[in-house]
């Protein structure tokens, strides 16, 4: 038996989320179908999160085991034959038994990206929210400030989340802008359902002066999800990398 | 009646091209229906000339005749309305009777950008040409000015092409590139069906190596379509900017 992880960064504009659903096409069962085929054996992957409809990612890990034979170089530029343009395996390797692309992870980042635009690009319509008033830095970062470190999230979790606990550790928040282009880069041990977006929106809602500092740290503390507001839609939205224990 | 000028961008990828079609909904069909509702009567346009199925516009430009009341500052917003994500009013104004988008254009600018990568982006899939060797920039150039200047193009019209003459004139011709992006503009009086990426593909080739920038030259003189090779990607390509006589 061989175990394998790959990296996968797709395109999540056209699927119903990552994970494979009853009436809707995820991305896991198009990668499933594409590996099966390459491999010749049904093939299910354990990947170390789910992606929400419409949200991206760059640097997705998936691992599965297989008694397929195809060698490990081989399986970048076969999968680009069995699966769509949208969905692009960047690396394989051989791993051992114990990987396990959900279990194993330790940490994560993702990135958010705003364009402040008059007038809608078609071209980042799905890659970016796009926004009339500029947000400001200082203050977009100020409130990212507010949630490094161990906090309890809960005001930031959907309203459908069920994780047993809401506290996770934010080892990194940093805004960056360049001209009208606005990128948020997140990394912590772990993420809510919906975090980053409920985040995202709240802290952009600092940075345009729609609310204080000050209230975005009551909402934290409060710990209180009605008060957070409305969440960044999900096309901003980029799961950037996974990170493991080193071996 | 009034004259209207509107500058339109979209991205091509979902439509069969800029012309209404019978059997495929072309980008003109969706423009031309969105106007009719927000000015209440049947709209139909003049556009600065056609674009190919997944080629996309920065600036193309159309005109139109109304008797509709709806005032010119409303039009931009109203049409977000009106429209899908993927086409976008970026400025309307008012014109005078002379004026048509296609007859009046005395000149035209594409762009081309190729994105030099091991793996496919999946986000930049339908936005430009990916391929895995570098072409050299200098090398680009050098068959770029041949191009510059009057010349017969009729090796790098399209097969099906019936234009009266061949002979167009090309005041810019420049590529630039940034890390792995390469970017091509091009500004002449008029452009051949498909000679902008047929002439994107041979200078590609000569980028690549493949022919030599005096075979590239050979086969502009020769004006034999057979010799130029295989044209660039459609995806690739932007109408960028449509030129108009100062007023």
């Amino acid at each position: 038996m061989r175990y394998l992880k790959l990296i996968v960064t797709y395109d999540g504009t056209n699927y119903h989320g990552f994970q494979t659903q009853k009436n809707a096409v995820g991305i896991q069962q198009i990668i499933e179908k594409g590996l099966s085929k390459l491999f010749g054996e049904t093939i299910v992957v354990a990947a170390s999160g789910r992606t929400d409809t419409g949200v991206h990612a760059k640097g997705q890990v998936i691992s599965f085991r297989t008694k397929g034979t195809v060698p490990v170089e081989r399986i970048v530029p076969a999968m680009v034959s069995y699966l769509p343009s949208d969905i692009v395996v960047i690396k394989a390797e051989e791993t051992d038994k114990d990987f396990n692309a959900r279990y194993c992870a330790i940490g994560k980042r993702y990135i958010y990206r705003i364009l402040v635009t008059d007038n809608n690009s078609p071209f980042f319509r799905n890659l970016t929210w796009q926004m009339k008033n500029a947000p400001q830095i200082e203050l977009l970062q100020a409130a990212a400030d507010v949630v490094i470190g161990q906090h309890d999230f809960a005001a930031f979790r959907s309203a459908g989340s069920s994780a047993k606990t809401t506290i996770r550790t934010i080892y990194r928040a940093k805004w960056t802008q360049s001209n009208n282009e606005y990128q948020f880069s997140i990394e912590g041990n772990g993420f809510l359902y919906k975090m980053v977006r409920n985040l995202v929106g709240a802290m952009v809602r600092v940075g345009l002066g729609i609310i204080t500092l000050e209230e975005f740290r009551v909402i934290l503390e409060a710990k209180d999800r009605s008060l957070a507001g409305k969440s960044a839609p999900a096309h901003g939205l980029y799961l950037d990398e996974v990170f493991y224990e080193e071996k």
